[in-house]
């Protein structure tokens, strides 16, 4: 009995929106702290793999494509010094439907002055779940 | 015969993607153009139906839900004068699934120096179908 009872509270807590809800703010929230590990790890390979294949990016101009987005990037950043130490902050997690969520966030680099300064910004993502992986399909950072 | 192959027809044109992919595309630029010929009324209440209840706006701040959004309109385009003349170039439909889609396009607004001069940007747009009508969830524009 005790067994059946608790087999049918994990069906119900399995089935809840809450939990899918968490479930994925969880995901998000781990592909996004993987970015700034890479990030301050200098690895910008690993960075744009969040991205989808066929990721939109505006930034001061619109950028197509993960390949694009790694050269924009790289361009962005050529050294340590410009990469600077990379924080995000105010993380939102909406979702919009079970396989699509919004992110709104800052970020902030902390740079030397030869690396440009400190430097940060607003930016808004859209998660796409893609075979069972959350990524971006869109990055606004203004 | 004659019917049963344009039956036929008509079943496999409206079962494709690419058909629900212009249906969407044609409902989201109605809505566009809907909002451009409200600006250009300078009818703000009518400009802001276009956004979800619950929307989110990230512009210089994050601004949350429609009324609030609205305030912000109102405050920053308080005249005729300000508000000017709103066309929208550029602009791309993109459809993550069947419920959701995002816009990405450029704004020119032409004003008098009184109403602050030309202006422009980038803005992307995440529309989200709910109860059968397509309705900004969030617009980053910069």
């Amino acid at each position: 009995m005790k067994n059946i009872r608790f087999v049918t509270l994990l069906c119900l807590l399995f089935a809840t929106p809450a939990f899918t809800a968490t479930s994925a703010e969880t995901s998000i929230k781990a592909v996004l702290t993987a970015q700034v590990d890479a990030w301050n790890k200098g690895d910008l390979s690993t960075f744009v793999t969040s991205y989808a294949e066929d990721c939109l990016f505006v930034g001061k101009q619109v950028v197509r494509g993960r390949s694009a987005v790694l050269a924009r990037y790289q361009k962005s950043y050529s050294s340590a010094a410009a990469m600077g130490k990379l924080e995000f902050a105010d993380l939102e997690v909406h979702e919009v439907d079970p396989q699509v969520a919004l992110v709104i966030g800052h970020f902030h680099l902390t740079r030397t002055p030869e690396g440009g300064g400190d430097a940060q910004g607003v930016f808004s993502l859209v998660f796409h779940r893609i075979g069972g992986k959350w990524q971006i399909v869109l990055d606004h950072t203004s």
